[in-house]
């Protein structure tokens, strides 16, 4: 388990406890084949991790986007928070000179499969799950505000991510080839208290109105209104 | 806003930011026929209390239960962290008297209707969410267990959750009329470290086989596959 000072060494981070480290990268094929091991495998630190994750994102976003509405915050959260995005993370963090596996598995991490994609991205909840114990919230967030929230700008520049607005937008561009238009049907109240209703048209046609205390809110419950009243969502 | 000194006393709970404690119980509907309020409806504290919920259950859970493996823990967490869960944790709180609503909504309260038990879920997670800012994480931990987590006892004892084990049981009967039956069909290893295979049947046909440190793992690993093989997941 020597190389795992390399690791910490590398992020910066040292472990109290390291067999904590040692069983965050552990996962359940390995016990097969190396009964020793003497540690359980990963998945209840994963099971921790991507609690952990989901909090230290949403707090983030809570907090740097005081305007956002909850729906746009969830769709970004969505866009970080996925297997792929993790894998990618923890690879990027060369996770995968330290996952312990048994030999079938380590034969699909060459070829960089699905399953084994997944297997990484659990070990990077379980990593996270594991520095929960032994150092604390404030370390993870830390650490997940510098290796995944950093893809956020990335995110929100190339809308890589699917509100109800973008998934509107995409449905109606296949299905009807027009895409939708918005327009404010009503607004008032004082310049810091506005209400807003703005409506969703395909075409010259309105499918749905919707209500906020912005623009964009009041257009993204339009949106959300419209996919269930088609029945796209 | 007085009335919430009632329940802030019967809480046990002062919020330093009253404002917080205001806006986690304003629904949408209410800010459109009150202009004035004031402060944000509660949707963006509903979306940082959710994850402060699944945080709070998730560390208690794993720590709770050293020996449970994962899926089954996912399994009582859901039991616990649900809408029709958080509205009945919300009613008993006597949130329901609090909640700020339209007066079209408010109809709607007085029927109990689906729609006013997911604002009711809603508004507790929107509270956790202000508790969280007010007072921190471990504050909010404390209450969770005390008026959430108390339900854990009851959803073990009756089986109210729905793991992998139950799921391929009950589909089981329903389909094949036959209750699946689990054996070990392999162990090994010293006491301390042992390591169990066993094969789920649905009567003397093997349907699949699963792996763990524990016979319950084990047990719980095979009716995982066995969804998956039949096609039942």
């Amino acid at each position: 388990m020597n190389k795992f000072l390399d690791l910490e060494k590398e992020l910066e981070i040292v472990f109290k406890d390291k067999n904590l480290l040692f069983q965050s990268f552990c996962h359940r094929s390995y016990l097969n084949e190396n009964p020793q091991f003497g540690l359980f495998h990963n998945e209840r630190l994963e099971f921790l991790g991507d609690a952990v994750v989901e909090l230290a994102v949403t707090e983030y976003l809570y907090k740097k986007y005081p305007k956002q509405v909850e729906g746009v915050l969830t769709s970004w959260r969505a866009a970080l928070v996925n297997s792929k995005m993790l894998a990618q993370i923890a690879e990027e963090l060369n996770f995968g000179e330290y996952i312990l596996l048994s030999r079938g598995e380590k034969k699909d991490a060459q070829q960089k499969t699905k399953s084994y994609r997944e297997i990484i991205a659990n070990a990077f909840e379980a990593f996270i799950g594991a520095l929960y114990l032994d150092r604390g919230y404030k370390t993870c967030q830390k650490f997940i505000e510098k290796y995944l929230i950093k893809e956020l700008p990335h995110i929100i520049e190339n809308k890589l991510f699917n509100d109800a607005k973008s998934r509107f937008q995409e449905i109606s561009q296949e299905k009807r080839k027009v895409t939708p238009t918005y327009k404010i049907l009503k607004e008032w109240g004082p310049d810091h208290n506005k209400y807003f209703i703005s409506g969703v048209f395909i075409g010259e046609k309105i499918i749905a109105k919707g209500q906020g205390s912005s623009k964009q809110e009041s257009e993204h419950e339009a949106a959300k209104t419209a996919l269930k009243k088609l029945k796209w969502d």
